[in-house]
C-alpha cells in the first residue's frame, strides 16, 4: 500500500522518534508527520477506510505520555498536535474514546510512543471461544476504500471508471480494478451524488485485478456481511459474519431439501443416476434453500441483502457437485473422481444467490478427495492437525465419517461409510435430533432399569414433573447420540454382550429384555398405555450401529495403520452429532480409539468454524489450499485392511486394540449370550 | 508454448539441416525428428490441434526436394521418412493433397527444405478485398485445443479438472486454466466419452488464466465463430466470422429497435432523462435485437449457436453505454463523461445473450472520448491512420460525423453534430436508404432537367423502362446520398447560388423552380398524376444540408488547425452512408476538404471491418487499445473556433479554404439570388 493523500505535511529539518506499540515499531519523522503517515512507512497494521480523510475514524490511536525505560524514551504532553477541528467535529458528532486521537488528524511534534489498540488494527485477531482455539487474525478478501476521483475533464475524456482506478493506485495502491457491469451502471450516478467521493466494496481475493463489489456515494461506513456456509447432507447451516471484526450477526439451519430425493449420498446420487436431470433437480432445490437462508438471516439482522458481499462454502463432496451444477455420479463409483477439487472463486449468479448482492464473490473450500470433501478441509482448517504437537484424530461423524490424523509431521485423511445410523436412521425408534428424541440415557447396572432425557427438556425421566415438562408431545424416538448412549449403557449393565447380542430376561435378570422374533429387544420407554410410543433399542438397532461404528473405527485404524501406530494422543470429535456424543460411551462402543480421559474433546460445528475462518481471511484459503495439498489421502474402499479392521471392530468395543484408559475408568461385564438365549458366562449383575 | 507429447523421437547423433519457408528459419536436429517438433522449436507457425497426434491434419507441410543453391542445400528424395499408417489412415479416411505430409508424424532423415502452406499457419493472413487494405493477420483469443488427459487414480485423487489443466501444461504450454461451471458440468462426460481425450475450445484473450468455453469428446474439428457486432443508432449489423481463417459465414443486419425511442441518439438520451428506467428499456431492446440477429446468423449458416463462442462490439458512446446497461444521461451534457471507456472483455451472459455459447466471450472496443466511441475505434484499427505516410483525413458520416485526422507523426480525433440530414431524415422528401428512394441525380446545366436512379432499380429515370422497373411502389423519396446529389447538381447547373439560395424559374431559366412560400423549391420528380408523389427539393432541406455539411466541415478543419495544415493528402469516407456518396459531389458542396482527383476513397462499412479485425485477433485488440490512448481527442463542444469555422462553412462550397482541386474538375456558376428572388449577377446557363 502507498502513501494516503493526507494533507500536505510542513517540510521541516526536525525529526522525531515515533514507536508504535504492540508492534515495536520504530522510526524517526519529520515533525509535523501524520501518525497515519507514520503507521503507514513503517508498515504498523493501522486501519483506514477514509484514507486519512478524518472521516471514518478507523485510524484511531492511543497515545502514550511519560517515561518509557523500555523504549528509551520520555513522551512529553505535546509529543503529538493538539485537537484539530476536524477531530473536534469528529467528536462531537460520533464521539472519540477519551485518550484516542485520529491517526490522519494527530500530527508528530516529539518522541512518541503511539499504541494501536485492537480495533483498529485491520489484521485484528478475533479470539475464538474454546480456551485451545488458535486465534482467527482478520485478513477479508473486500474491504471498504473512501477514494476521491478527478472530475471529468473534456480535455482530457477518460471515463469515470478510469479516474476511479487511477483514484485507487494513488490513494490505495491498488494496481488494476474491474468493474461488474451493475456496479458500472451505479458509478456515475454515485460519483456525481458523493461531489467525487465514493466508497467502494472491494474484492481482492483472486490473483487478478481487484473488483469493485459495489458502491456508495461518500463515506459508507459498513458493515459488510458474508455468509458462512456448511451444506451438510441433512442440514445446511449458515452464519452471517461482519467481515471487519469476524463477528457472528446470525447463525441458521434449514433442512437440505434434497431429503425429498433421498436420504443419504449414495441414494442422491442414484437418484441422479436414474432420473435424466435428477442432478439439475437438486441443485435447483439446494440453491433455492441456500438463498432463502440468505435472505432470512438478512432479514433476521435487520440488514439489506446487498450488505452480503462474500459466501464461502463447504460441503462434502456429493453436496459441492450438486452445489456447483455438477452430476455427482462419478462419486458414486470407482475411482470417485472430482470434476474438480480445487478451490474455487465463483460469482453470487453462478450459484443463483439473489438475494446477496449481486455482485458478491464466492469461494468454494477445496476437497481433499472423491470422499473427503470441502468440509473435510474446513474442519483441518478449524483445528489445522498439521500445526498440532502431539498425533490427534479428528472426527466429523455424519453419514460419512471423514477423518483426519496427524501432527506437525503430516496429515492423513480417508472418508468412512458409516451410514446414517448415527443420525437416527435405521434404528427402530430412530428420529433426527429435534425435541422429543432421547439423547441421553443411563441404564443401572444393578436394577436393568433406565433414565433417559430428550432434547427440549431439561429434567431425567426419573425426575418430578418429567412428564409434565416434556410436553404433550411427550417422547418421539431416540436420535444419534441417544442410541449410542443406550447401547454403551446396555453393554455397562451387562445387557449386551461382546458381540452386540441382547440377553434374554432370564440371561440378564431384566424384566426390559424381551422378545422380538428369534433375538430380544430392549425396552427402554413404554407409553402405551397413554397411547404413547413403545420405544425399544432391538437387535437390528445394536446391529446398525455397530456396522457403523465398525466403519469409523476401522477408518481411524487404517489411518493409524499408515501412519505406523498404536495409539493416538488425543480425539476430537467434529460437526453438530459429535458435539453431542458422550466420549465414554463412544469409547465404550468402540468408535474410537482409547485415550486417557479429558483427551476427546468436541469441536462442535468445526466445518462451520473454518469456512467462518476461511471467510474472514484471504490467507486461510490460502492455508487451506496449501495444506489440503499435503493431507495423504487414504481410499478406504481399496485399502484391503479396511476390512479387516471393519470385521475386528465389530466387538464391543471393538477387538482391535487395548483400552487400558477405559478399563481404569469403567468395569465392562462380560456376558455372552448366543442366539438361543441361554446364559454363557453370563454375570447377574442384581443385587439383593 | 512448450514442447509436444510426440511419440518419442530416436536418440541419434546424425543431425541434419532443416530450412522453413516462407521464414527462412533453419535449424539442425537430430535425424528422426518429426518435422513438427523441429518447427515448434525454431517457433516456426506451424498449426496444430491435436497436438500431434496425427487427427488434425493442420500441421501439413511441403517438402521441397532438389537443389536450392538460395539456401545452399540439396534434398535428397529420402530426406524425409517414408509416409507412416497414421498418414497412409489419414489420406485414405479424409484425402492428403499431393505433396503434402503431415507434419507431426514425417521425420527428418536428411537436409530438407519444408514449405509451410498458407493453410497450415495459425497466424495466417487474410487478404482484404481493396487494393490498399492491409492483410489481417490471424490471432484469435480462441483456439481448439485436443488433449489427452490421465484417468483418475484413487491414490492420487485430484479433480478431472486439475488432470485437464496439468495435460493443458504440459502439452499445450498453458500455465493457468479456468472452466466456468455449465463447462465444469459437462467434463466428466466428455472425457470419458472422448477416452480421456478431450478437445476444448480454449479462451487466452485476457492477461489471467485461460478459460475452457466449451469442450467435446475426443477430436472436434471446428470451426468456432465469432460475431463483429456494429451496433449503430439506426441500424445493428454483424458478421458471423470463422474464427479460424477469418472467413465471413453470414452477414445480416436489422433495424436497432431503440429507434421507437428517439431517431437520434440525443433523444435517446433525452428519453432515458424523461423516463425513469427509460435507459433499461433501452438496453432490453438493443440486448434482444442482437440476441435474435445472433440466432438468424446461425440459423442462415446452418451452425448451431453453441460455435459461436466470441463477440466483438463496436459502437458510439450512447449506444455502448445502453448495451451495456449504463444509463447515457452524463453523454447528453458537458462534460459528456463516459462511464468506461476502456475496451472490456465480458461473458455473453453479461449482455444477455443467449443465442451463442454460453460461456461465449464479448470483447467491447474502446472508446475514444464521450463523443467519439468505439466505433471510431474500430474505423481507427481499420484504417490505421497512425500507420499513414500522408496525412488523411478519416470521415464516418452519420448522425454523428467521427473525424480522425493523421499521420505516423500522429492522429487526432473529434466528433461533429451533423444531425440526420445526411440520413434522409429532416428531408422534406427524405427518407432512408431503401428501394424507392432517390439515391443519384443528375441536372442537365443547359436545361435544368433532371434525371435520377432510385435503389433497387439499374436505370436512370430517362431510360427507357424506367418506370416498369422501378414497379409499382415508384419512386418514393430521397435517400441522404440523392439530396447531396441533387443539391450538389442544383449548384453547379446554377439553380443554387454560393449562399444556398434556390433562384426563382425567371432567375434560372428553370421552370422546375417553383415558388415555395416566400422562398423557392426544384421541382425533382412529379408523379402526381399518376397517383404518386411530388417530390421538391426545398429551401429548407438545403439549409438542412448546409448545417450537417457545415457541421461535418468545421469538424475537419478544427483537426486541421490543431494539426497546423491547410490541406490533408486525402480523404477516406467510412460507413455505409460514405460508401454512397459521390465524392465529386461532397466536395462541390463543400463537406470535406478539397483533394485532387481519386484521393477520396470509400471504406465501406470500417467499423464493421475494425470489429471483424478485432474478432480475429487479440493483437489488434491490444493495437486499437494503444492505438485509443495515443489518440488526441478536441471537443468540438468547447472549441471556440468550431462555431467560426461552422459559420464560414455554410457556402457551398465552403468559404474557409480554396479549392483548387475542384475548380480544375468542374466549373462552378455565380449567380446569386436574394430572398426577394431577382437575379443578381446570376448567369444564364440555359444555351440556344
Amino acid at each position: 500500500m502507498t502513501a494516503q493523500p493526507l494533507a500536505d505535511a510542513p517540510a521541516l529539518a526536525r525529526e522525531a522518534l515515533v514507536i508504535f506499540t504492540p508492534s515495536g515499531k520504530r522510526g524517526r519523522f519529520p515533525v509535523g508527520t501524520p501518525v497515519l503517515q507514520a503507521a503507514r512507512s513503517l508498515g504498523v497494521d493501522l486501519d483506514s477506510v477514509c484514507g486519512g480523510r478524518g472521516i471514518c475514524s478507523k485510524c484511531q490511536v492511543a497515545p502514550q505520555f511519560g517515561e518509557f525505560p523500555k523504549h528509551g524514551v520520555t513522551v512529553a504532553a505535546d509529543a503529538l498536535s493538539a485537537w484539530n477541528a476536524v477531530e473536534a467535529r469528529y467528536d462531537r458528532v460520533r464521539g472519540l474514546p477519551p485518550g484516542r486521537r485520529l491517526g490522519c488528524q494527530a500530527r508528530i511534534e516529539g518522541d512518541v510512543v503511539i499504541d494501536v489498540p485492537p480495533e483498529s488494527q485491520v489484521h485484528r485477531q478475533v479470539v475464538r471461544k474454546a480456551a485451545d482455539d488458535r486465534p482467527v487474525v482478520m485478513d477479508p478478501a473486500t474491504h471498504l476504500r473512501l477514494v476521491e476521483v478527478e472530475p471529468p475533464d473534456m480535455h482530457e475524456p477518460r471515463g469515470d471508471l478510469e479516474r476511479l482506478s487511477e483514484a485507487l493506485r494513488r490513494q490505495w495502491g491498488i494496481e488494476a480494478v474491474t468493474a461488474p457491469l451493475p456496479v458500472l451502471s451505479r458509478l456515475q450516478t454515485a460519483l456525481r451524488k458523493g461531489e467525487w467521493q465514493v466508497t467502494v466494496a472491494l474484492w481482492t481475493g483472486g490473483a487478478g485485478p481487484a473488483v469493485v463489489l459495489d458502491l456508495w456515494p461518500g463515506f459508507f461506513e459498513g458493515p459488510l456481511y458474508g455468509l458462512a456456509v456448511d451444506v451438510g447432507s441433512t442440514t445446511i447451516a449458515a452464519h452471517l459474519t461482519n467481515l471487519s471484526d469476524g463477528s457472528v450477526r446470525a447463525s441458521a439451519g434449514v433442512m437440505n431439501p434434497q431429503i425429498r430425493f433421498g436420504e443419504d449420498l449414495m441414494s442422491r446420487v442414484s437418484y441422479a443416476m436414474m432420473n435424466p436431470g435428477g442432478d439439475r433437480e437438486m441443485t435447483r432445490a439446494v440453491r433455492e434453500a441456500i438463498d432463502g437462508l440468505a435472505q432470512s438471516l438478512a432479514a433476521e439482522a435487520g440488514i439489506e441483502g446487498r450488505a452480503i458481499v462474500e459466501a464461502v462454502f463447504v460441503c462434502n463432496p456429493v453436496m459441492h457437485h450438486l452445489l456447483l451444477g455438477i452430476d455427482p455420479v462419478e462419486l458414486g463409483q470407482a475411482p470417485f473422481a472430482l470434476a474438480t477439487g480445487g478451490a474455487l472463486d465463483l460469482e453470487g449468479r453462478d450459484l443463483g444467490l439473489g438475494s446477496v448482492n449481486e455482485a458478491a464473490r464466492v469461494h468454494v473450500l477445496p476437497c481433499i478427495a472423491g470422499h473427503v470433501g470441502a468440509d473435510a478441509a474446513a474442519v483441518a482448517l478449524a483445528e489445522r492437525p498439521d500445526l498440532s504437537e502431539d498425533l490427534v484424530l479428528v472426527v466429523d461423524v455424519g453419514t460419512n465419517a471423514e477423518i483426519l490424523l496427524g501432527d506437525r509431521s503430516g496429515v492423513l485423511a480417508c472418508s468412512s461409510p458409516t451410514g446414517p445410523a448415527f443420525e437416527g436412521a435405521q434404528i427402530s425408534a430412530g428420529q433426527r435430533a429435534a425435541p422429543g428424541a432421547i439423547e441421553r440415557v443411563r441404564i443401572d447396572p444393578a436394577t436393568g432399569e433406565p433414565r433417559f432425557r430428550v432434547i427440549g427438556c431439561d429434567l431425567w425421566s426419573d425426575e418430578p414433573g418429567f412428564a409434565e415438562a416434556v410436553g404433550p408431545g411427550g417422547v418421539t424416538g431416540i436420535c444419534g447420540s441417544g442410541i449410542i448412549e443406550a447401547v454403551a449403557e446396555m453393554r455397562l449393565a451387562g445387557l449386551v454382550d461382546r458381540a452386540g447380542l441382547i440377553g434374554s430376561a432370564e440371561q440378564t435378570g431384566s424384566a426390559r429384555c424381551v422378545p422380538q422374533g428369534r433375538t430380544h429387544a430392549y425396552l427402554l420407554h413404554d407409553a402405551t398405555a397413554a397411547g404413547g410410543p413403545r420405544i425399544l433399542v432391538t437387535q437390528g438397532d445394536i446391529r446398525a450401529i455397530q456396522l457403523a461404528k465398525s466403519a469409523l473405527y476401522a477408518g481411524a485404524r487404517l489411518l493409524m495403520d499408515a501412519r505406523g501406530v498404536e495409539r493416538v494422543d488425543r480425539v476430537v470429535l467434529a460437526g453438530a452429532f459429535g458435539a453431542h456424543i458422550s466420549p465414554l460411551h463412544a469409547t465404550i462402543l468402540g468408535m474410537i480409539p482409547d485415550v486417557p480421559e479429558g483427551a476427546v474433546r468436541s469441536a462442535g460445528n468445526a466445518a462451520g468454524t473454518g469456512a467462518r475462518i476461511a471467510l474472514c481471511s484471504v490467507a486461510a484459503r490460502r492455508e487451506a489450499a496449501a495444506l489440503v495439498r499435503r493431507i495423504q489421502k487414504i481410499e478406504t474402499a481399496i485399502e484391503p485392511r479396511f476390512q479387516e479392521h471393519f470385521v475386528a471392530a465389530n466387538a464391543i468395543p471393538h477387538a482391535t486394540d487395548p483400552f487400558p484408559h477405559l478399563a481404569a475408568r469403567v468395569a465392562l461385564p462380560e456376558p455372552s449370550f448366543n442366539a438361543g438365549g441361554a446364559a454363557e458366562g453370563g454375570r447377574r449383575r442384581r443385587r439383593g
